[in-house]
């Protein structure tokens, strides 16, 4: 089950970039299961790692190796099939091997080389099947990658997620594309979200950095909370220079400003096509959160909202139970909170104010609203100017079966 | 569904208190669903209400009331079927109404009466049909009334919640009956949660605050996190000093000690069978974590586990995941955490050490800890001695349809 039409965008190549998606049977025979992306010499790269404790050993070695390479990683090496998360030693020299093998073959160092994973956690990572497709791999890398690379990523994903924007600056042509997987949609954060994204733009790279991270924290940071990340979660953003332009290294330059821009787009679609395609999704629901004090309250009410199974499980329903909502937000921690100037929209229609049920509202107007596969909850504090928005999806019995079957 | 056996165990009237329960019809007919309390004059009551910023109509009135007569109020009024929450103005006249009523026929004060209500939000509560089978209600007041009362309070639970216990200091013998109510269980929390309580013990009333507030914060606090409340949650202590000691008042009396040991007890045994009733619950479960520097950070941990819908869907596929249950413990913001300190139990099988499966265990080991009603997830984070427990149930199909079909 997702939300929406699964017909991926044109993607546009990146230059200097190239990939291969190729087969090594690492879970099951015959699986697209190895994507290899190549940068080429030069390519800045900014990242973005998981914040859990218990990270995996590719997390560990693709940090390490990102910065021993100056942050100009040759290539990324990405499985999926087999997490190598709570593998402990063993996992960290598998990592490392599977990178020295892609080092040799390319003739690059192996800290030039990124892993990652994906897919089971606790199962040792079949190296052997993965160094004996990477020969393939390197031959069959191609500027017109992205798509296959899209579904190559894909564990209980349904369908691929990519996109990509063309813009112009100073009359230079520029390109942001990315692809990105992950589907445990409740609380993404705790499935593997990875992402992987280029740009032919030369970016210096503490800005390219930057870029990325306002990107992140705008996307993938609004569908899941604070430090709640998976084992595996990672980000990567590679600026090859393909464009020729100077290096940008200002932020306030009109390159930097539109890179960002197409970045934050770009990280936006992905992040609206992970929820989308959330484990079992059948809504995709925009929560809006206005006239905060701050925006950390705005988001405080948001994902209040938008992790509360009761508000889930209505939404499944198709349930205009403002009760619910009303009572999320009221727990929410928002200080000083007065709940008569609150007022709560879905859609258009305006289903409570001062505390309780709107004048004007019927139960019709609330199941017409609920009834769209796209839901928007707004919120409207009238207490200051901030705002924020996130983005979930229902709670279904197919989360359950998905989830309780998974491993099985 | 429901874990373990539905016996009421035996309930010990408590001198100076009397319960009713009556039939209202306030949304089914012959639904026994007003339940009448009564304590002798000058008893004293504690409680805690809701934190959360919506709070119901009933609520802040109790509230009010509970302060305005001396925190010795005469009857606790509770009805189900109807929460009063999200009524606006007419839900606190309404809520006072109901006070009146039950003050005029027992000639008493309005203050004196603190309302309770707990069902479907946003619906006018029908105070004819309340106030129509007052009378009744104070005819049926009897001591035996407990197990009734139990079941009277009741919404989505499946069965009545009850405990009891009795004890002797220096030669005089006390009792401790509570009820509580409350299904909501994936995080109870946002499900009312009602829970009654008397003593027959004489007790100065800041002393009988503070042994609820201990009571209520290693019980009902323990399946759930702070602040994280329904809009109707409430909790009250009656002690009506019928057996005649002298008023108990220093915190290191014996009386005070004794009282406060079978107040936890009970209330940990009304928390438990809350969790045992949880929506759709297949599996009782607790998470014990020991050896943190303090004790937040094991609850940090151990509701990080509790509240993992992932780790909640594995219980109920009895799936023995400890990849799940290492990635909530790294995700719980546990400072400068040594995952390779770390060892994880099910029951007494020990499943992953040093961040990865341990050695020793293999999967039949998992399946067979995983399978029965009651599992024991034991965190031994190697870094201190502190410890705590919480205690909450699976994530089944059943949790997503009594929460989807609610209300239609």
């Amino acid at each position: 089950m997702a939300v929406g039409n699964d017909v991926l965008p044109t993607l546009y190549p990146v230059p200097g970039l190239r990939l291969a998606t190729v087969s090594a049977g690492i879970k099951k025979p015959g699986r697209q299961d190895l994507v290899l992306i190549e940068a080429a010499p030069g390519s800045n790269c900014a990242a973005v790692f998981t914040q859990n404790a218990f990270c995996a050993a590719p997390i560990t070695v693709a940090r390490e190796h990102w910065q021993a390479c100056g942050r100009q990683p040759r290539y990324l090496l990405v499985n999926t099939g087999n997490a190598n998360a709570g593998t402990g030693k063993q996992g960290i020299a598998d990592a490392r091997a599977t990178s020295e093998a892609v080092a040799a073959l390319a003739e690059v160092t192996a800290e030039q080389v990124l892993p990652f994973s994906t897919g089971v956690i606790g199962e040792p990572l079949p190296i052997d099947k993965i160094t004996a497709v990477l020969p393939a791999a390197l031959e069959a890398l191609s500027p017109e990658g992205w798509a296959d690379a899209a579904s190559g990523i894909m564990t209980t994903d349904t369908r691929p997620k990519a996109s990509s924007k063309r813009f112009s600056v100073a009359g230079r042509d520029y390109v942001v594309t990315g692809i990105a997987k992950g589907a445990g949609m409740i609380r993404p954060n705790m499935a593997t979200m990875l992402a992987y994204l280029g740009t032919d733009m030369a970016v210096a790279p503490e800005l390219l950095q930057s870029a990325l991270s306002e990107a992140v924290n705008i996307s993938f940071n609004r569908i899941t909370i604070d430090g709640d990340t998976s084992t595996n979660d990672a980000c990567a953003l590679v600026a090859t220079g393909a464009a020729a332009n100077e290096l940008v290294s200002q932020q306030d330059s009109p390159e930097y400003q539109a890179l960002l821009s197409s970045l934050q787009e770009v990280c936006v679609d992905l992040a609206q096509g992970l929820v989308r395609d959330g484990e079992g999704a059948s809504k995709f629901v925009t929560v809006q959160v206005a006239g905060g004090r701050q925006e950390q309250e705005c988001l405080d009410v948001a994902f209040t909202i938008a992790h509360s199974p009761l508000v889930k499980t209505a939404l499944f329903a198709s349930d205009p139970n403002w009760g619910r909502l009303l009572a999320a937000i009221g727990r929410a921690g928002v200080e000083d909170l007065d709940v008569n100037q609150v007022a709560l929209y879905l859609n258009e229609v305006l289903i409570a104010e001062r505390g309780c049920r709107a004048q004007s509202y019927t139960e019709e107007q609330g199941q017409q609203a609920m009834a769209p596969e796209n839901i928007v909850i707004r919120v409207e504090l009238n207490r200051g100017a901030a705002e924020a928005a996130v983005w979930t999806s229902d709670f279904s019995y197919d989360y359950v079966r998905i989830n309780a079957e998974y491993r099985s």
